[in-house]
């Protein structure tokens, strides 16, 4: 993954906001530069406080989320949100809201949570990360 | 993302093909090779006319469609098959199916989508992106 | 995607381990270097004997379901367990366990099927394909 990290965070269920924290946070440490880029139903966790009420699961998996809700605490597995707020506070971590996606929804910076950077265009983050890897989430 | 954007299009839920549009528009306006390799359920939204009546969206934010679909309406956001479709006028995008997933659904190239090239096997697509960015949504 | 293929598999329903099952064997038949990171929901399917009674689909396609594994029978198309199976019997091919989420979950290395190679946690992962090709399914 060179020495940075790029993210598209779109899909927005809680489950899959975990691996976004371990993997900002891991190459955080590895201080690795790191960009998020929220878009789609994503940008609800991302809200002002949105993480403190988001939990949305995938219902396929609905009966196994008391499980894992247990052993994430039982194991101190933090919450994605403070593994991303972590790693912006130790590392090169920048978050983007996708504009589109924000207008689409009504969103304004002063709506979305105070880890998040900036809103700007897909062409503003895809020049950004020219060459570089980029994995969707 | 170097100069170009591959994307294995597997997901097939309407919300997961947005992202496919608003990526192919912009690498394409960018001036960047594209290359989709159309595989999974997303095949039944590639099939002829399939994006007039294929509109299946993830159960777990299924309250929250029509306030999107209004809010792309608002903001005079094409559907991702406008997208993709000028994306195509525009610059050097390639729509490749999945040779295995189009045998095992029994879908021929007739059925797809005119905005269809070929039907080729994932070795093929491997080959042509050698080295290059994928992404997987 | 260079000379390796490295897939960070989270999703878990089987019809996302099916591309995971193409992608790997095709990239071994390439000669390809093939790293998975199993993590998340997938890791059920990673259990030993997993694979067997392992079937969860995602919700917004189950009246398709009868349909795709019927078409995958008569193509005589393997499952992703046959075919990770065959790909790490000819080629350099590796699983990784993740070591938070077995934790979470927990397992231990001798609860998982024997095609997993071993447990390691996210920053090996990173520092294994570090400037490489990363897919998350």
């Amino acid at each position: 993954m060179a020495n940075s990290l790029n993210i598209i965070v779109y899909s927005g269920t809680v489950d899959k906001l975990i691996p976004v924290g371990v993997l900002t946070q891991t190459a955080a440490n590895m201080e690795m530069r790191v960009r998020l880029f929220v878009t789609g139903w994503a940008l609800l966790a991302f809200k002002k406080d949105g993480y403190k009420d988001f939990n949305r699961m995938p219902n396929e998996f609905s009966d196994l989320v008391p499980a894992l809700m247990e052993g994430m605490a039982k194991t101190k597995t933090p919450s994605w949100y403070e593994m991303v707020k972590t790693a912006k506070e130790m590392g090169d971590v920048k978050i983007h809201a996708c504009s589109l996606m924000t207008g689409v929804m009504g969103l304004k910076k002063e709506d979305l949570d105070p880890i998040v950077d900036d809103i700007v265009g897909a062409a503003s983050f895809m020049q950004e990360v020219q060459g570089e890897q980029v994995i969707f989430i």
